[in-house]
């Protein structure tokens, strides 16, 4: 994690040519960020030109990707939420749970104490902690089925619907042919979803209120840019950070957390494990734009030294609210995997490869009981309603090969998460579920279809899946193609694959081709589903192409950097990012010229 | 191009544990290539192994990824279809067209002398051209109508057929399940092909016969290792080379040739232009053990000096029979470029994107006349048919960027392709046929379904598709996801697409990049339209994960270098190699050992 500037990325050279800009919604503090591309004229062959308009793009980097922003990680990001939790008038400030050395993995608040000097302090005294007033339903869900537009909903609706801003200007082409034309929309095909031409706040409200999509935040995470995650929307992303046993300090984490955003992370789960989980947490959460999302059983293992056999509930209670207060957007409990189902996983060939999902077999199988979180769930449920976050009911017992694709534990447990869905909603919780993993791709549209049914339309959350397990260093790629394709079939949130899965810690690079990976499936995915913000970028760079605009073609692109890098080792020469050839054909024939001749021709030949 | 000796390879480490091993046929001189990597045992708790069986793997690389075979590419590849050839006693000597200086675009044969004395010579005494007998039918498909099973397609069933020569052994797991669960074989979903238990070379013989497969193999590149090509068969992958007029030499490009093949290239395009195309590509097929394909065109283009408007028939049949002499074991032939559908590219936003294909549509507008690769079809395929070569043909309008995708243009041009496919069956000419190029991922499908009713099950060969156009520097993954679905759907192979493609020309590290993600895409689609010989790897390599036989995992990867490479940067000390955690959970903790507790807690439960 060698850059110490993330924040600067753009003047960096990163993203060229591009501005942060905000829309305002119905009220001065919905500030909707974007990132507006800036593109060259289009030249014409008789010397004249003609500008085209600036393209704005999705953009999830937050205040750190804005380069009028100057932060420091130590104080945080801006709450900009805090008006609209406050005015709601329904929760109330409370004192808090108090951090305990055990949060953080030490034995006593003097080790905590000596052990984390290394570490610089948070600066935040206005932090407050929240809770729903008793009897108050605080939940986007409540609001939604009470017919409430919140600012949350108006925001995601315009965020959604970055094309419309766009579109007003020229996508003509060089030899003046009709621009309407060049618009040309591929109508998708959703798999019987319905996405609408434009997504209003209404139509957020409606989908938020029959669970078909969520926009998780958490009261106490009021630094967050909301975000929806619904299969009538962007698909969405997700990241994983998070120290573990063996390497990584805080400051990497939140480095990389920054770094992960920047490419277009939408969601972020911090997965860390050993000393300061606590505190790492409180970091990323004071500093990150995005959803963040946990697994509560990692940090309450740890609390009982590693020893899943020692968890209870009162110790993972106690963790649930811990995490809560600290502003957690979503949680992953596997509380689908119960003691009748660990038995169906012996004959696998890879057993149970879900972290979460082997610590709670492990915990039924040792005290040959039923899983506590499934015996508590109501209990769970009150809580996560108190604060408004998210499940992502996880799925423990998701195969972890291809032999192990679609069996009896699999689909058990997704059958179950659709129940425990349907009971989070009487509590007005927002549900997403999650799915696999490793699945050839002639079985992935089953997953899928199985879960809109079981599952209720909730939507649906999946690593990957990968499409073959043959080839590890390779792994963004084998499950980039499965998550593209259950994208299109209706899953709502792909969460990446690196590189380095299955072999090792992703390092820096790692986690931008993870990401940029994950980015483009989700935007093949959303062509194919046909949603209405999808292909004007598509046509953007297609024309620049086209346009020899070699500079605006870079700027399009996911991975700005990386393609004009690509373009200078062949073409070093800065007079030939202008130039009408490309490295494939040289200077003497070009297939775009003749093109050109063939406008000419057609036109003749009308005469 | 830094490594001076890929032959070396198995040995340098890319591939560990691995031996090239040859099948015999039914004859001495039928010798299948593979390549066996040899397994550690299964440790199980209790301190007792179980040793694992050797997998074999399909091997493209020829004797260069031969450790025993110390060869050199002045002296070329020894000629194992030479026997074969003359022993039919179809095909006679002849003395050939005599090499030009123009063929190497030189003015004169002293400039070209000149020019190529910095180039080592070919030491070939012994290489003769050969062309059918007058009146014989020489071609694998006439063969195969005959109902003659040749040396050829007994050398391709059994390379197909690699899983039988595995799975006698044990994929017993660690505990000790019954192996047969675990050889648990999802079936595919094939789309209406029908891919039998078991390839014998009489289904071989029989999918010859309908045209859908072919054996690529000119009578005059007896190097060659025969592979086939079609629906019912392993999904292969094309690799493109090619000195360009901006860079690269010939000992450049037969080290890429080697390069590409060694990570499991299946045939490969020699697309140079510029000055010594003739003298590479002689370079290249004398040292190519993979079928080599060209696009004559290319070559004739610039004996016209690069303009598309000076090209000839007699100039371009000569160009044919020039490469017909050397060996070219394919010609894509852009003969479905009509006159009449060139104005429907005009609105286009990308317009004509393949250079073929721009080539033609050039011709056609300058002298208002039809294509003359239309209208001399009949005397093609004559010439294809006296020495074997199999067409590709041409999609020269295939759509540049997904706003063009299926469009008129692209279909009127598919049904003629269906046309020139029948009436080159009437020749006997093994035909397949080029397809896109940029497609939405819903619109995959529909260019599948029509391929295979309008080119009546003729194979087809895709480049991608690329399922967005908003990730240059990625389109290799952009690409990757488009090819495995069209594989499933029922492409017979695909071309590769490194992640320079748009940008510049691939290097050394950006043509294993897309060979390795072609195989994997290549296999995904194996897996799911249900090859017998697939899914074994995938199980044996998950076995391997499963046990933390980390050296397995590697060697029976893709990419057993980078795989390692990957692991080692986390976990560098040897021991970790074979101790039971990874580098995502650390010692402490680990899913796989709770899995071996839950199948004693399900033994226990059974007593």
């Amino acid at each position: 994690m060698a850059d110490p500037n993330p924040q600067k990325s753009y003047a960096d050279g990163m993203f060229g040519n591009s501005n942060k800009v905000y829309l305002q919604g119905s009220r001065p503090d919905i500030q909707v960020p974007m990132r507006e591309i800036k593109l060259g004229p289009s030249r014409f062959p008789n010397g004249s030109e003609i500008p085209n308009d600036p393209v704005r793009v999705y953009d999830t980097s937050g205040k750190w990707g804005d380069p009028e922003f100057h932060g420091d990680s130590s104080l945080g990001l801006p709450t900009l939420r805090s008006n609209w939790i406050e005015e709601r008038n329904d929760t109330e400030v409370i004192e808090g749970r108090k951090v305990s050395h055990v949060d953080n993995g030490y034995l006593s608040e003097l080790h905590a104490q000596k052990a984390q000097k290394r570490f610089q302090a948070l600066n935040l005294d206005k932090r407050v902690i929240r809770r729903a007033k008793p009897g108050k339903q605080i939940t986007q869900m409540a609001y939604a089925r009470q017919g409430i537009i919140t600012p949350e909903m108006e925001f995601v609706a315009i965020r959604e619907n970055m094309k419309l801003q766009t579109l007003k200007g020229n996508l003509q082409c060089s030899n003046g042919v009709n621009s309407n034309d060049l618009r040309k929309q591929h109508l998708g095909n959703s798999f019987g979803a319905s996405i609408p031409k434009e997504i209003t706040a209404e139509f957020v409200r409606d989908e938020i209120a029959r669970g078909r999509a969520i926009i998780p935040s958490n009261i106490n995470h009021p630094e967050l840019e909301p975000m929806i995650i619904g299969r009538n929307f962007l698909v969405k992303i997700n990241t994983n950070i998070g120290n573990s046993a063996l390497a990584s300090s805080i400051e990497e984490e939140v480095e990389k957390m920054r770094w992960s955003i920047l490419w277009g992370g939408d969601t972020l789960m911090d997965l860390s494990t050993g000393k300061n989980i606590h505190l790492t947490r409180e970091w990323i959460l004071r500093n990150c734009p995005v959803p963040v999302g946990t697994v509560p059983l990692y940090q309450a293992l740890e609390k009982v030294n590693g020893e899943p056999e020692k968890l209870t509930w009162e110790l993972f209670r106690d963790t649930l609210i811990e995490q809560a207060e600290q502003g957690v957007d979503y949680f992953t409990i596997h509380a689908a995997v119960l003691l009748d189902y660990v038995p169906m996983t012996a004959n696998r060939m890879t057993g149970i490869v879900s972290r979460g999902g082997s610590i709670m077999a492990k915990w039924c199988i040792t005290h040959n009981k039923e899983n506590f979180l499934y015996t508590h769930w109501d209990e769970i449920c009150e809580i996560m309603a108190a604060y408004d976050i998210a499940f992502s009911i996880g799925d423990g017992l998701r195969p972890g090969s291809i032999a192990d694709a679609n069996d009896e534990a699999q689909f058990a447990e997704l059958k179950l998460q659709g129940e425990l869905t349907r009971r989070a909603w009487e509590y007005n919780v927002q549900v997403m579920n999650e799915g696999p993993g490793h699945v050839p791709m002639h079985m992935i549209e089953d997953n899928m279809k199985k879960q809109l049914e079981w599952c209720h339309e909730a939507p649906f959350y999946t690593l990957g899946p990968l499409t073959t397990d043959i080839a590890p260093g390779y792994d963004h790629i084998t499950s980039g193609i499965g998550a593209a394709m259950i994208g299109w079939y209706g899953t709502a949130m792909l969460c990446y694959v690196t590189p380095k899965e299955h072999l090792g810690l992703p390092e820096k690079e790692d986690v931008r081709e993870g990401v940029v990976t994950y980015k483009l499936a989700a935007h093949a995915a959303d062509l194919a589903k046909g949603h209405p913000a999808a292909q004007y970028r598509d046509n953007a760079l297609s024309k620049a192409r086209y346009e020899f605009r070699w500079e605006d073609q870079f700027n399009l692109s996911l991975d700005p950097e990386k393609a004009r890098r690509f373009h200078d080792k062949t073409l070093p020469q800065d007079t030939s990012k202008v130039a009408h050839f490309c490295s494939m054909c040289g200077p003497k024939f070009c297939s775009m010229k003749i093109t050109d001749d063939i406008r000419a021709y057609v036109e003749k030949q009308k005469q």
